[in-house]
């Protein structure tokens, strides 16, 4: 399955400039979409950066500089035209974002399997976000404003494409601000987490709610 | 399955204070505990209610003031003091926490089947809570303070139970704070979902970031 991974590398992840500088910022947004793209290979499918700018990474790599809801529906536009097989069929198309740090192989696999029991399968994130999401449906196109999950059900309503939700909590964390860190701490198996105690985090269990403080 | 719902009576949800009075925390919690119920009903699971003290509900309640960590273990020892079958299987038991307001039948469905294939099967919340777990192990016990996945896969590893993480946003999604009141607007589906609507609140999309306010 073709998979786009939109990738940020301007200014990534600011939302952890009170915990990282932007150079660290940098390696981690990469490190993360290292994991990610290993995750969707041994799930089986062929990941492609979609990337604001260019980038060095062992996989196809497109560029496109406008929003993202923009460039995602421009490469959904690109898989539907040569999608369509002679027996009528639609070959799917995902969509799974860069900061996915918990992504595993069977969590990529389960939304895979989603996709091709339902025309859109998403992920959602926390606050209605779209984390990732399968689609067979030609028709169907994002708008990642807002609390996304609930327009991307209703806009796979309006073209009458059948909708399911992924249930993944692994999916469903993106690594967005400092709290999120101790989600990969604790969870990650990845360059993410290698990346994090390499750089000093540890856990911090001592007040009433788990976070990662820098040694 | 026998499963365990622990529920405080005793100032219930006090992290929501910013948002609601007393008594709606109240009517709020019980609104989330029997949405619980019913989807661990529906799963095929025979819940009790482990609470601090007496509850009007319909299923059938045990009243223990001790801490959670102490009245959860009393519970296991119970349950495995009489869980042995005459060929030597072992009937497991369930903990399923009272504010998992998006659980549904099928997200409790697949930690009952986790809790077949693995001695302990756990599924954490955010923070390295533990959300819910099965055990089919006579001798794991739980530790809910701190990060008590990590602890909970320790203590496991130290009896000799085969483990494994249930990935389940739904599962993972406990309701402490005014933030987590978002995630039940969107997803949520019973009960909770429902009373905090007719309270006013709605999704509040303006920001950054997706919350729920009162109208």
């Amino acid at each position: 399955m073709e998979v786009i991974v939109p990738f940020s590398t301007d200014r990534p992840k600011s939302r952890l400039a009170d915990v990282l500088s932007p150079d660290e910022r940098r390696a981690f947004a990469r490190a993360m979409l290292t994991d990610v793209l290993e995750s969707i290979v041994a799930a089986g499918g062929e990941p492609r950066v979609l990337a604001t700018d260019a980038v060095d990474v062992d996989r196809p790599v497109t560029v496109d500089d406008r929003p993202l809801t923009t460039a995602v529906n421009a490469a959904l536009d690109g898989h539907f035209e040569t999608a369509g097989a002679a027996d009528g069929s639609v070959e799917p198309v995902a969509v799974v974002m860069a900061d996915l740090a918990l992504a595993t192989p069977d969590a990529v696999e389960r939304l895979f399997a989603a996709g091709r029991d339902a025309d859109v399968a998403v992920a959602p994130g926390r606050g209605g976000g779209t984390n990732a999401f399968v689609s067979s449906h030609a028709d169907f196109r994002v708008d990642y404003h807002g609390a996304s999950y609930l327009d991307h059900r209703d806009i796979a309503a309006e073209v009458g494409a059948g909708f399911v939700a992924v249930d993944s909590r692994r999916l469903g964390t993106d690594v967005d601000e400092s709290d999120d860190l101790a989600e990969v701490l604790i969870h990650g198996e990845g360059r993410a987490a290698t990346w994090l105690r390499e750089a000093g985090f540890v856990l911090d269990t001592s007040g009433g709610r788990v976070g990662a403080v820098r040694e």
